[in-house]
């Protein structure tokens, strides 16, 4: 048995996000149904990321354990013919010995596209978000820069298991417009369920004027869910990027 | 009765072409649909590019007359608040009587985009042609500059009529790589039906090395349709631009 990392592309569109459901298109269970058809073997695929349902993954990468004597590009071919159209597996490396994408990972990278006209775009709905009132991108930067450092995220997002700690570190964040889209990225060591939305939405507050690049540092430091309940909808969102 | 001149930008994936088609979804088709709701009137819009089934557009320009006495601004929110997402109206303006968008276009461009990598992917596939050989951009853009100038292109499209010439005046011709995207993009007086499908399937065959940039101008020369048989895919290309 090897151990495997594949680097995984997907429109999350029509998926019930990444994670395997009974009976509902997900991203793992897509790869897992390729996986098996290919190698005859029933493998476990581990993201570095749970994408929503409705989100996007440029970076996503998957670990998994196969018997398989293919080398990792016949691997990728064999996969990229069976797996829909909307996922395809860019590339496979090795992996030592009990590699695990999510707890190897140092840090994920997500980035959220808003279209920002007062038309929507029909090339570019399945990607971004439109919102028609103007944003003021400066303004939204300011109050993300907050984010940067370590701090409990409780205002943006929810633990994943009960026990979990709501903290978590920011390393970088930035809003910037280019033309009609403004975009904004931010890395992490590790995002709570929601919480690159929840930032979003409230962000979006503050690029309408209604709240201040303050309110934003005061709301993270409430940590208080109710305070963040504007969510921005998950086609504006992509996972870019996993650091090991 | 006004004239008017409407911007429209659609994601052609799902429609049969531009032009009106009895019982099957055409961009002028819904276009069509959506003015006699909103105006109670039936009105027939004439589009400056007619677009091949699969071919996108950011900037086709159609013209219209109606008896209307919403504003422009008022008649473009109603016309998106019917149209289906993959087709928006970007802008209205009133036009000159006797205004049309066809025989009034000083030229059209059009760009194809091309994804050239081993690996297809899930998220440009609608917008872009999957090849996955290296394509050599430069030996491409060499071959395209022969199009420049007035010349007859039988070559490389159609007539769209049976008695229409089939020359043609091509402004800018230019092919260059971003990444593993490599574009082309042309601009003429018009355009015989398939032409650039035509051109940068040829463009293609010089990419790989089949075809020298010679070879290419001597197919443009020889007015032959037979040889420049490779016809790229719809979904690469986008109507950018029409000029008045």
């Amino acid at each position: 048995m090897r151990n495997l990392m594949l680097l995984v592309e997907y429109d999350g569109t029509d998926y019930q996000g990444f994670q395997w459901q009974m009976g509902r298109p997900t991203i793992q269970g897509e790869l897992e149904k390729a996986l098996e058809a290919v190698t005859g073997q029933r493998t476990r695929v581990i993201g570095a990321g749970r994408t929503d349902a409705g989100v996007h993954a440029r970076g996503q990468v998957v670990s998994c354990r196969s018997g398989m004597a293919l080398s990792p590009d016949q691997l990728r071919s064999a996969l990229n013919a069976r797996l829909p159209k909307d996922i395809a597996v860019k590339a496979i490396s090795p992996a030592a010995e009990g590699f695990h994408a999510r707890f190897a990972a140092k840090s994920r990278e997500y980035r959220y596209t808003i279209w920002n006209s007062s038309v929507r775009s029909p090339l570019a709905w399945r990607y971004a978000f439109h919102f028609s009132k103007p944003l003021e991108a400066e303004a939204m930067h300011t109050a993300c820069c907050s984010l940067i450092g370590t701090h409990d995220f409780a205002s943006f997002g929810s633990r994943l298991w009960e026990r979990g700690t709501t903290q978590r570190t920011v390393y970088r964040a930035e809003c910037w417009r280019e033309g009609d889209f403004v975009y904004v990225e931010v890395e992490a060591n590790a995002f709570l369920a929601q919480m690159m939305r929840g930032v979003v939405g409230t962000l979006i507050w503050v690029g309408e004027g209604r709240l201040r690049p303050e309110d934003f540092q005061h709301i993270l430091e409430a940590r208080d869910r109710r305070l963040a309940r504007n969510l921005a909808p998950p086609q504006g969102l992509c996972l870019t990027r996993i650091v090991y």
